[in-house]
């Protein structure tokens, strides 16, 4: 099957997203990156696309000569992938959609809700698709865990703890010129969200991938412990779901010792399930009453929901850059899809696209809501 | 050195804690148990004291009864433990109080906080040790992250993420005949608190006594999802401390696949600290850019701090019991002290004692306060 | 119930296995120790003796004085605790067998196989109970996985995996005044075997007792890796068991990181089990095909077999020392069956006895015996 | 930079190392298969070169035919990748390394030592460069425990324990139509050994990788538990290296529970290292007398062997198929080096090449010669 044709906006030398992109749209051989717009300084965009052995004629100095150049081309690119910073997110992408071409876009959706209301409106008025990278969602285990909850064998959910400690910007980060840290510290850059937009969205966005819950009202305390940071860098949040189960999140970019230790569990009234994102081949499950289970990925106990998406045996983990890699190879599917006639919602499966990303933008804007009331309780 | 003469108000034989406490006492052989008011039923408490050996003419129908005649005895107790469920605790201790027989009482402090406030002012009323089991205090490791955390070498403490999940209640099993579950469950017996007083009181005392910092403010969200539950088996809180710390605690018991899963982690500018009661005998130090240490009670990197209430060498795990006698072991120095002259409070050292009870009932009441206010903010 | 009163030959102040054997003797009440012969100098034996509280009539210079001493008093030993130096173990426990005094004995069970067997003669001779401390056997998780492997649940055991590494000898401790290494590396004290025989004798029993196998002959390749030192500190051991399974079984007290970290892995055509001493409350179950289980003490899972042995519910840790008490309160119930009129032979149960001890040292023996010459096979 | 044209022997659909292989290659984006002779029988061949996209007119019915084409074409293949059954391995490479084209083989080298030898001789007359795929030398915390014996922070090695446990062999599998199971038990595809080649030259491998340690002899004791099973599924060998240290080395493909768990273990006078491939990102390094640190593959600890091989930061957790890659993207770097006129020899680095190959085929040769002489010690 020939290759799909992919651009990238952003993820020029020095960015770490950019590179795993393309990374998890090789794993699996359904994508072949062909033009990029790799960086929003020209020099440093042809730079990248040389690096990365583009033809120069394709390496653009910004996306919208790239949109515009593509869309005009035989073998132009089918999809384009942004990994810019949030505020890019918005016009980079209404300019692939605008053009029938599809859109694989790093989270969260964008800067600002208005951005995010604006880009629904571009998906809405395209007929290409719109793919959200949560790609924690697209682990083999957390595949498992979303059918077990489906399946009731947790009974009612009643509880959902989530937490994502990292530990990059315990100190001045920003002021050192890590190039990361300077943009995620930004709200110009950022949005309005610090932790929150960066991972809290993410550990939102996974904990209702898997329980199906939907989040009705929120509790955010928000603080800045580093010294003259603009948003905030840890977050300590309770949740309300619909239906009554409670929860938990805590995102921190301040945890010492910790790298990204988004972790999940959730509890029923028959049983309960535990997930680690650092150690992403297992899943623990509790039936009440009874030992605590280890399945293993493509393991004993592996069911369809996490074998269909992993490539290797049990005990032969696979990481980070598969799951990410899932992503792709499902877009690629529905991208197939699509081209073969049939209709965008029809081929989403269980790819987050941009219902995901307003959750996740109505999410970080009920935290900054609720931070400024003194973490009092708003609605999501 | 000669025992000290103990007795005991509750712990009859189908308790869990009062065995404990008899354990805890004999570990380090400070104490020999001569008299008990083992039930609130005088034939429970006769068989049980039977059934521990004790002289029947020590085997008290109630503890009124045996604090008057220990304190006519020579020989008499110098001390008693109270193990009841909460609502005695008062009155029981009291009435050692105020003979002047040392009380090692069981935690929550009371059932009430009237009784509460009752209760410090008979200790304030007595020459005699009071000293409350927050026997997680007594965990080597505990210790030593006392001290690291008051050595500095965490910098100053920004985040404090406690938790205590238990499954115990996933089910119904008030209404299974477990005993433990009956009185845990009726607010007539444990007070205005379910979890939050059984655990949680736990949790808080655990976070403060390791940082050093005093609760200024908390948000709690109760819930109740065992059906007919009267008290909440799931608490969701966030905590503000003095200096600006936060913290989050969760405790819960219906959570399955927990046994006792108390586990607290600490994180200041300079680096962090974790530590499972699960998994006591190792302490995880993260200094901020390093990789992460374990420290091993009695092992490579334990100080003074922990070395001195260690038993054995590390690699020989302690566990629960130890810890508890750790708690015993000191009360009888402190006894002892005070028997040879010394003042009361120059003797305490690490002893919980009423003020880490008062600051439970605190806990418990601004739990409850903020509960009734929608999860709202209530100062502690 | 009347506490059996106890003496102890060795055990002064500076050893560590002493202090270990009063606490398991304390634990579940059912010995008070009354009399000691607690040190090889007399002056050290006072002194142990009154920092213990011994009646200073009752703290004797030598076992053989204690021995006639106290087999004179109404009052006298019902029991012994011999915690020396292996070479110590035969000449004492002797004393007290032909006095009528119970024995309980620290293993390995002599110093030498001349010494092993005139202790057998002696255990014979006499009608007392001769208890060998091979501890780790009381394990709860240990109870439960005998029984395990007795009920059939692993089939047929093929392999045994045993290990048991520590690293207090990594330097050169002997020569810094390590008392615990001077005699454990002198032949003269120790007997033959070093590691093999310090640690490798509670890792050969523990693979027997669970799997209820018998060694048939061995090959071992023995190190002295530290300079000078006269016993090995290192043993890598190829088992053949009687039945066609087979094992490996490494001891080294020169593995850098590994404190006290005896592990067993038993596996059989329908399952396997794993269980390590440093986290002694877990045992791992993985039936063949089906996700692991984890075990816990007093928890789910558990049975009878390991809860008729524990103290307190899953989650509150029990250790090293619960488990040595295990060995303690048998060994009580014991002599008091004895006492009772019952046989010696009825009343062992699980305990280790003289059998345990002969197969000890003839483990050591033929490990000995295969590494001089050259690792080859020697029948046990 | 364009990619190097990638040729397949073996791999065909129902195969897992195939796939493996394919991935490896594409992750980081430096080859592109484009032939194949992906299964031995024609017809498989065809059929699953299709499904792989490859162009019909190179989908070959042998790997003699691709040979002899591709060896023709301008744009013929530039490297071939040969993952077949083992005595395959020989006339495979014989045929590409004859025509100049670079191999890179599956291990263990050949089914027969008769065959390494002749392979030896077929690199030797070639120019072409020979990588053996002992994948696990390529994570990252494998090549910085490298380093770190290799710079002496674990002073003089003394101990290597490894093993590699697996368990789908426990029951009958060659009989109910595995594929793998079918030639791996199989004498005349697989050779002399069977866990021994497929797993334990892994290990053996793995273990001299990390130690620089040069095996001397070794004693071996082979089972094969599986009812009518021609070849070893079980190994346990006792190692002594040059110098004096002694190592242990287990395999087995019968313990149930164990899905792949490939552990290295290194011990010496200051230091020690444990390394497990479940959990690659990790390297536990216990400097003697102090705590063990845990240092994380691109986070805090990890050195310029690790990180130079590593894609994405410490806490997203690369695997297997990332660990596999980099033998591929050096084995690309090595390729160019050698176009770009570098002589071979300089070129490997850490690459294995044939004279790993020839040091796993002696270590298959001395178990089994070892196995028939009673698990005697036999020179490697």
């Amino acid at each position: 099957m020939a290759r799909i044709r992919l651009g990238m906006v952003g993820g020029g030398n020095d960015a770490f997203i950019g590179g795993v992109h393309r990374i998890a749209s090789r794993i699996d051989g359904h994508f072949d990156l062909v033009a990029g717009a790799l960086s929003s300084t020209p020099e440093k965009a042809k730079a990248s696309g040389e690096a990365l052995g583009l033809d120069p004629a394709r390496s653009y100095g910004s996306f919208e000569e790239m949109a515009e150049a593509e869309a005009g081309r035989e073998d132009g690119i089918e999809a384009v992938a942004i990994v810019t910073p949030n505020h890019v997110h918005y016009p980079a992408a209404k300019a692939f959609l605008d053009r029938g071409i599809h859109v694989i876009c790093d989270k969260p959706l964008t800067a600002t809700f208005e951005d995010a209301e604006a880009m629904a409106q571009a998906v809405s008025a395209s007929k290409s698709l719109f793919v959200l990278t949560h790609n924690y969602t697209g682990y083999p285990m957390i595949r498992q865990a979303q059918d077990m909850v489906a399946s009731g064998v947790l009974g009612t959910i009643r509880i959902v703890q989530v937490e994502y400690p990292q530990d990059w910007l315990t100190g001045a980060a920003e002021a050192e010129g890590v190039k990361q840290a300077e943009w995620r510290t930004d709200p110009e850059r950022s949005g309005a969200g610090g932790a929150i937009g960066d991972i809290g969205t993410h550990a939102y966005n996974l904990a209702s991938f898997v329980t199906g819950l939907k989040g009705a009202e929120l509790a955010a305390d928000l603080q800045s412990f580093g010294a003259g940071r603009k948003l905030d860098d840890n977050a300590h949040i309770l949740l309300r779901y619909e239906g009554g189960a409670r929860g938990m999140l805590w995102c921190s970019q301040v945890a010492p010792g910790n790298e990204n230790g988004l972790r999940l569990r959730v509890y029923g009234d028959k049983g309960g399930l535990e997930w680690a994102q650092e150690d992403p081949n297992y899943l623990h499950y509790s039936p009440f009453g009874e030992p605590t289970r280890r399945i293993t990925r493509n393991g004993a106990g592996a069911t369809e929901a996490s074998t269909s998406v992993s490539r290797i045996p049990g005990g032969h983990p696979e990481g980070y850059l598969e799951g990410f890699a899932n992503i792709y190879t499902e877009a690629a599917e529905a991208i197939r899809a699509v081209q073969g006639g049939q209709s965008r919602d029809a081929v989403m499966g269980k790819l987050p696209g941009i219902a995901a990303g307003l959750e996740g933008m109505a999410f970080i804007r009920a935290c900054v809501a609720s931070a400024q009331d003194n973490a009092g309780w708003v609605k999501i």
